[in-house]
């Protein structure tokens, strides 16, 4: 079988091995579509070359067939569509103790603290498996896993009917963020700078600003009757997207940082203050709001087929790095590991 | 009557003039005691030049007896002994139309925006006024308003018993705070670094740590088995304190932001993102803390006496700010208007 390993310096080898037989409890999936997330990207410009060991296969949106169980493992089937919510926690740290399994302290993540699904079998613990309904294509069960972290951090910010909402950058989690709140009757607005995410996100039927050409702060004062906004996600990790994520909300207004900052950043620490707003952390996902992206998508109410703007096999996973490194004309890139 | 007038530039003129006969809705209070408020020492120093205007009565932390009522009053009566809330919004702004009267965007503050209670008679709306209780001093009535203050913030903190609290700043705010948390039944940690103010919350029963001396991270690693503290209050308005403040809380642990930061400070967004903690700022208090405050005040569980380290007549109000602004040996300074 194929797998594609990454090896450090923005380097991708295609190379072949046996593939791994399911051990007790262990699922043997036969990967149909993996997508390429943001922190796939960062592992291969070798920002996290200090928490990947090489080779390392990337690779954890996906979907695939089932093609062997192990030992003990009853709620799946050879020929079940399933993706996977690739979090293996420790169980016993305080985190896990408390309840919140999806960030343990010692968290490994699937794809990264172990090998990924970029390649043609991959084999996970049952517990991290999902099914797929009836119906849903593979290529949008890849998309779960990132649609997962949009109703996450939806969920964190509490997001109501017709509540305004704004999302500091618009790519895939931003775009999908957007969606999973129009779904859930707010009226959004996303600011972005890259003219086809700027399109692509007006074809999607969503509000746009680009923060380069208009003042969001004043757009949004005036869409808002001079309240500000309900609630505001913070998607650009950027210094500037930290400064006016507080500028916008209205008194005790949420926001809901979603980017991974680097570095620390300025925050205006007195407009907490002033206007008693809150803003909360968001990570990955909960097993309930993997459940709520299966159902979302499977009932067909989002545009998931605009958001994926590419399909590459395994065989071109680096012309996918260097699309998406390249900025431009990319939304979601899937890989096809058939 | 006599006032004491901010001039500017550090300048205190104590001079006399009129009392403020109240008009319909008013009520003139006999002004006992009024306590010196950082914001107050804040006006003193000049940081707020822009908002205050010249000459201006400061004074917000005050007791005093109902001396005279304006036409329509009738829930209060010659004799009364009250305190004042010194909140008075607009009423139509976005805020208090969503109930957040407190944090109205067009508040008046009294005694900042209108004459405060550093003099002999004050006259103020009634729907400011709140009595107090039987058998609660006038000193101690003196200190409800920063306790409603704490009370705020331990309730935007949702504090709950048995939790693990670090408060950050061991000022008078920072204490009363720490006071309401004990008495809710929280374990509290005072980090503070001023000697006499480490001293005097010992003898109050409270933890402390000089952060100089040890390092505060590990010693809440250590005493909370490595989960972290439950909540964390920010009442330094330091870049040190904005620092830290994220580095101490478990997971899904809350930071209350109490400190009025001046400028921008480095915060640890990522720090959010890999604990989803949550942050919420607080200012001033609604009805309800108020209310609490009177009711912790009057039952008398909290070491209110200690905490008032000097009392002034008026007439050396400049020598209460002198002594908050060589910092040392003070922790709540009243001045006796009577």
């Amino acid at each position: 079988m194929k797998a594609a390993f990454y090896e450090g310096n923005k380097t991708i080898r295609i190379g072949t091995f046996n593939q791994v037989e399911p051990k007790s409890g262990e699922v043997q999936i036969k990967v149909s579509h993996t997508g390429i997330c943001g922190t796939d990207l960062h592992i291969y410009l070798g920002h996290m070359d200090k928490r990947v060991t090489f080779p390392q296969i990337m690779g954890h949106e996906m979907s695939g067939i089932v093609n062997a169980v192990g030992e003990g493992v009853t709620n799946f089937a050879i020929g079940d569509c399933v993706t996977v919510m690739p979090l293996d926690s420790c169980g016993e740290c305080p985190a896990c103790q408390a309840g919140h399994n999806h960030i343990c302290h010692n968290l490994r993540f699937l794809g990264i603290e172990t090998p990924g699904a970029f390649q043609n079998y991959w084999t996970v613990p049952s517990h991290t498996v999902l099914p797929l309904p009836e119906g849903l294509s593979l290529e949008h069960g890849a998309l779960i896993e990132p649609l997962a972290v949009a109703c996450h951090d939806v969920r964190i910010g509490e997001v109501q009917k017709g509540e305004y909402v704004v999302v500091l950058g618009g790519g895939p989690i931003g775009t999908l963020i957007a969606l999973v709140a129009k779904e859930a009757g707010a009226e959004v607005l996303v600011s972005e700078i890259n003219p086809f995410r700027l399109e692509l996100l007006k074809e999607l039927g969503i509000n746009t600003i680009n923060p380069k050409e208009k003042d969001i702060v004043e757009y949004v004062q005036r869409g808002t009757k001079g309240a500000g906004a309900d609630v505001v996600f913070e998607v650009t990790s950027s210094a500037v997207g930290a400064e006016v994520m507080t500028a916008l909300p209205r008194t005790r207004g949420r926001i809901v940082v979603v980017g991974i900052f680097s570095q620390p950043a300025k925050v205006d620490l007195h407009r907490f203050f002033w206007r008693e707003l809150k803003l909360s952390g968001a990570r990955v996902y909960e097993r309930i709001d993997f459940e709520k992206a299966i159902e979302l998508a499977s009932f067909g109410k989002l545009p998931l087929d605009r958001i994926i703007t590419e399909t590459y096999p395994l065989e071109d996973l680096v012309k996918g790095f260097q699309q998406m490194e390249a900025g431009g004309k990319a939304m979601k890139i899937l890989i096809n590991c058939d």
